[in-house]
Formats: structure tokens, sequence, C-alpha cells
């Protein structure tokens, strides 16, 4: 049992390899070339894991980690939605929830259902886990955005008021954060690399 | 005090960006692009939080992902040192400390500090996380030289008895997953795509 165990995680873990060639729109920190979503992955673990003690409240940080790992696992199959693309409403489509059967179900049961139960809880943004995995989901792209004259608020005239209202979600998992983001935006404003 | 550490939390979080470009020789799986270091950092975090139930003894998971996430940080100022290189002592080199010291130096004195200890735990592979997060190290290439034919072993002429030194390490960690690791050699060895 637990040999069919490991050979049902092996696949899991080859499937998933494929989450390094899933590109995003942001780009690295002064740098032209996309983002993958595995290094983006690691990126806000590690992000998390720095930042915690910045929560608004206590977190299981385990918890937030393995959110963070495996949040865009579904994009595999169903593709990196960008944050301001008006057409596609980016959360917990049939598509990624499909997804995450096909993907999360190559694992032995008892474990499959309980990283979907994880994906699920990170997407509904209700838990003090999930709100603080939100924010560093929202702020890593800032950071590369303003590194990058404006990145792809520049590239796809994202309005300030549009950035806004995406990364006030910030606040619901740090207030602290949440105050440096701010100050962040209102610098690009006056920097001119990103308009009102 | 804590916005000042939130400052210097943000500048390593930005540093740490240039993983992303560290490359290592190892291609992923079925392909013939290379793998860089936060996306391996990534998989190997993954894999930990997947099959921690084969380890051969109970583990801090948190610890071991932490380790997991940090252990190629330093690779940024000394580079990847290639597992088979024998000119080259991969271990707690003389750079690789005073790459640890910079980089992780960035960060709030305490967390430095913690994150050198981890650092160095995992470098010292004594405590059972350590021996732990080393199989995920090690099994990871293992999994991509057989998806591509050979791989690395096949590129630098690296032979069974080398690859199987290094790998045995698995063993420390867990024997169940050394035990598929063992079975992955011997069929490679049959295969013809790694050389006694």
């Amino acid at each position: 049992m637990e040999s069919t165990n490991l050979l049902r995680q092996i696949e899991f873990i080859k499937e998933v390899d494929k989450l390094k060639y899933i590109l995003r729109k942001t780009k690295l920190l002064n740098s032209n070339r996309n983002e993958n979503d595995a290094e983006h992955s690691w990126h806000l673990a590690l992000m998390a894991l720095v930042l915690v003690d910045h929560a608004n409240f206590p977190v299981d940080l385990l918890k937030v980690i393995k959110m963070l790992l495996i949040h865009d696992i579904v994009e595999i199959d169903a593709g990196d939605t960008f944050i301001y693309d008006t057409q596609k409403n980016h959360t917990n489509t049939v598509e990624e929830r499909k997804a995450a059967q096909r993907i999360f179900g190559l694992l032995p049961d008892e474990q499959a259902a309980d990283l979907i139960a994880i994906w699920e809880e990170f997407e509904e943004n209700q838990t003090n886990e999930a709100k603080f995995a939100r924010a560093m989901d929202r702020l890593e792209p800032l950071l590369q955005n303003t590194s990058n004259n404006g990145g792809t608020w520049a590239e796809f005239d994202v309005k300030y008021e549009q950035v806004y209202s995406r990364k006030q979600v910030i606040q619901q998992g740090s207030d602290r954060i949440w105050q440096y983001a701010d100050q962040l935006l209102n610098d690009s404003v006056e920097k001119g690399i990103l308009k009102k």
C-alpha cells in the first residue's frame, strides 16, 4: 500500500514539473524575462516565511506555505489568467476545478483531498492563512512592476484605480505590509509609472 | 523598529530574485531546458510536503521546507557546483559561507541568524530534517536524468558507481524512497542510459 502511494506521488511530482513552463505576465525584477509559475511559487513561499511576523493575526505558517507552493498548480491545465483581464473571471473557474481534480487526483486519495481543500481555502480567501498567503501573491508583482518602470501596468495600460483595488486586499493579511504597498503605489504615480 | 525590519526584509526578497537566473546542470523532465535554482527549490519543497510520510523518522515538516526554500540561495554569489565535479568540493566552501553572511545578512539580525543556522543544518546533514531534505535534493535529478535518456550522466560521462554513492544518501532520509531510487538506477543500467 505504502509503495503504491509512493508511485502515485512520484507521478504527481513528475506532472507538476510542467508548472515551470507556465509563464506569467509579470517580469523578473529589473528584467525583461517573464516569470514562470514555479519560481513565482517559490518566491511567495519564501516571502511568507520571512514576513510572517507582519500578519494581522497569528497564522499557521506551514499551512500558508503549503497554499503558496500549490496555489498555481491548476494553471498547468487552465493556464495563467492575467489579474487585470476583465473578460475572464479569475477565481475558481470550472476549468480550474477540473484541473485540481485531475492533477491532485494523481496523488493517493486522502492526500489529494487534503491538497484540494487547501487550494480551495486559498481561493475562497476567508481564513487567516488564505488572507496572508494572498497578500504575498499581490505584493510580489508590485515589487516587480515598480522595478520595471511600470511593467504590466504600463504594458497593458492598467490605471491606478484598478491596481489599488486589487492590491488593497493585502490589508486583509497585513496592515503593515499594506502601508508599505500603498506608499509604493503613491510613489509610482508620482514617478509617472502608474497613471491615475 | 518593525517598519525598519520590513524594509530590510523587502531588500532580501528583492535580492533573492537572482536565484531565478542561476542555472543547474540538470534539465527539466523530458526537456532540453536547464532548471534554475528557484524552480528547483520550489519542486523540492513540494516533494517534501508530498513525501513526508516516507521519512524514516518523524520530521518537523516546516523546518524541512524552510531548508529547501533557502538551501541554494548562497549560489547567487557562489554559483552552482555540479555534484560530480571532482575539482570542487561542494559542501560549505568559504565562498558559500561568505554568501550566506551577505545575503541572509540583509535581513534583521535575529532572522538572519535563524536562517543561516537552518542553512548550516542542511549543509551538515546530521539532523533528521536535514537528512530528509537532502533525500529530496538527490531524488529530483534522478527523475530528471532518467526522463532525459541519461541527462547529465550521459552528458558528463558519469558512471553508475559515482551516481550510486551520491544517491545512496537518500537512504538516510527514507528507506522506502531509496528502494525506489535504487531500482531506478538498476533500470537505467539495464536500459543503457547509465554505464557501469
